[in-house]
């Protein structure tokens, strides 16, 4: 093992996992924090809030699609989301690279402005730093979202149970072939935008609608196959996908082929997994259909009893195949 | 002006307000952000939480007296005890260069981990991001704290009034020098070190024997000068600093002599300024003298009626001289 940190460790994968539980949690390990979910659930004013964490540092800082600013607001207000929550503030600290054109940085801020603005969060404190040049590049930016919780139990990681249906709420890969195809200066014949959206209003509709969501959670770095393999982990039950029935823009699948990548390793910035009682998923998929954001949702797959902790494809030819966890760095700075 | 982001835009000083202002307020600005507190102060199931972001950019990252582990969570801890809270709750988002030694990283955590214990507040969610050598110097950490307010009204930089004293928690400068002379490799025959440190506990003991206190703020970047210069703004009262009363150690005041700074300018991280009626400030001082982070507590002026805005300084010869805020950049990196 290394004694230097290795670039993999930032995947979202094995190789993060290994640096969070050996190192991170070692030291910082809580009951809260060892569940590893997207938000923190805790106690305040007698009531419960959401808060998550994340620091963004995509390169490129603008892409088709949306930008650094935009991403920040909506991958934070969807973690939020995910535990059930209601996001209503959010905190922005700014790390500048000496010599950022200030028309880049206004172009920033007017985005996570507009991104607020739709999602309807606040910013209500922030922090700028300005480092010299060569320290960071160009903008990296944290931001913290706080939500109110509005149901209980909420949505988690280790609720999947042995029936359970496992819904998607659009295609995949489309954050990370637009990244990806941005910064190698390649062109589709169709172009790839990023999904980046914030989901929190469908998520409010759900929770209303189906009170009993077991685990909600945003395919982001490590794409779904890296989510799913958390989840079976962490709720100690099998998940079996459908390859056939998992959504992929032809576009996307095109410039995957092309590029040697699998759409399922593929980061997405506007979509969501929802695994809820088998017979509610119906009513959820009609509930995603009818929101621009859900146009695509569909049914994948199931969580069985059998092969806890796994996740096993079946492919389109009827076979069976395990589907890992991302081992490495696919893409680094992919948010 | 320049179309390109100047390291005196990261001082916290007036290069730094104007930033703020013209770009993130133009966009961003809403009543809780425009108030430019150290943390914000919003209403949660009910109660009200105040919550404070920052990111810490320090170099070098192990100094005297410190890291940037232990900066970050004192940092942030300090922030939200200003507000008149109790700090709960703690994210850290971690940005890491590819090739960090292990053992360094390993030892910033541990030291957060630490100073969350000393401090009595819990990290519940986190995000780690590892970036390719040469995109960001070393590690980056934000911190967000979330506490509980415990009194109505809050301390705020606006509530300053003509007849309060200003009392000061202790000597000025240790932070600011210590970061200098480590990164410069100077050392002084007697050793700086910074006084960076949780507050806390100390302001809740505060709070809960003297309800009036109208403000509450630690003088970080840009230092004592500027952080009067804001409040006297904020408050639009006049302030009067006994040039005479500020503690300054004799180390710090050498050093600053040799190097041409300035204590008033320099950044402190374990010290607060705490503006209250005339009549509670010997009350208040013999609090914050029976603990350890505040036997050299005391008072170093009076906010007056004259001079709105503005803070004068009475020297020990008792000539009289306008103390502007930090303009640019003293020293970059610092927290």
């Amino acid at each position: 093992m290394s004694d230097k940190l290795l670039l993999d460790c930032g995947s979202g994968g094995s190789a993060s996992h290994r640096l969070i539980s050996g190192l991170f949690l070692k030291h910082l390990g809580n009951p809260e924090l060892n569940r590893l979910n997207d938000a923190a659930v805790v106690p305040l004013n007698g009531g419960r809030l959401a808060v998550s964490t994340d620091s963004f540092v995509v390169d490129p800082i603008f892409f088709p699609g949306g930008d650094i600013g935009s991403l920040a607001v909506n991958g934070t207000v969807n973690d939020v989301a995910m535990m059930g929550a209601r996001p209503l503030y959010l905190t922005c600290g700014f790390i500048l690279e000496e010599g950022l054109p200030l028309a880049d940085l206004e172009r920033i801020v007017a985005s996570v402005a507009e991104s607020c603005a739709k999602a309807g969060v606040v910013v209500v404190t922030g922090d700028t730093k300005v480092v010299p040049r060569g320290a960071v590049d160009k903008i990296f930016i944290n931001t913290t979202g706080i939500g109110e919780v509005i149901c209980d139990p909420t949505p988690s990681g280790d609720r999947a149970r042995p029936g359970d249906a496992v819904l998607i709420s659009g295609t995949l890969g489309d954050h990370g072939l637009a990244i990806l195809s941005t910064r190698q200066g390649l062109s589709f014949e169709s172009p790839v935008a990023s999904d980046c959206a914030a989901l929190n209003h469908l998520i409010l509709r759900l929770l209303t609608e189906i009170p009993d969501i077991h685990v909600l959670r945003d395919p982001t770095r490590g794409g779904l196959a890296t989510t799913l393999n958390e989840i079976a982990a962490s709720s100690k039950v099998g998940c079996l996908i459908e390859e056939d029935a998992v959504p992929v823009r032809p576009e996307v699948a095109g410039g995957c082929s092309f590029l040697g990548l699998d759409p399922l390793y593929l980061a997405n910035e506007g979509k969501f997994l929802c695994i809820l009682p088998g017979d509610q998923a119906d009513k959820a998929l009609a509930i995603m259909r009818a929101d621009p954001l859900g146009t695509n949702a569909c049914r994948i797959g199931t969580m069985e009893a059998e092969n806890p902790g796994r996740v096993i494809l079946r492919t389109g030819l009827g076979g069976k195949r395990l589907l890992n966890m991302l081992e490495g760095e696919q893409l680094p700075r992919i948010c």
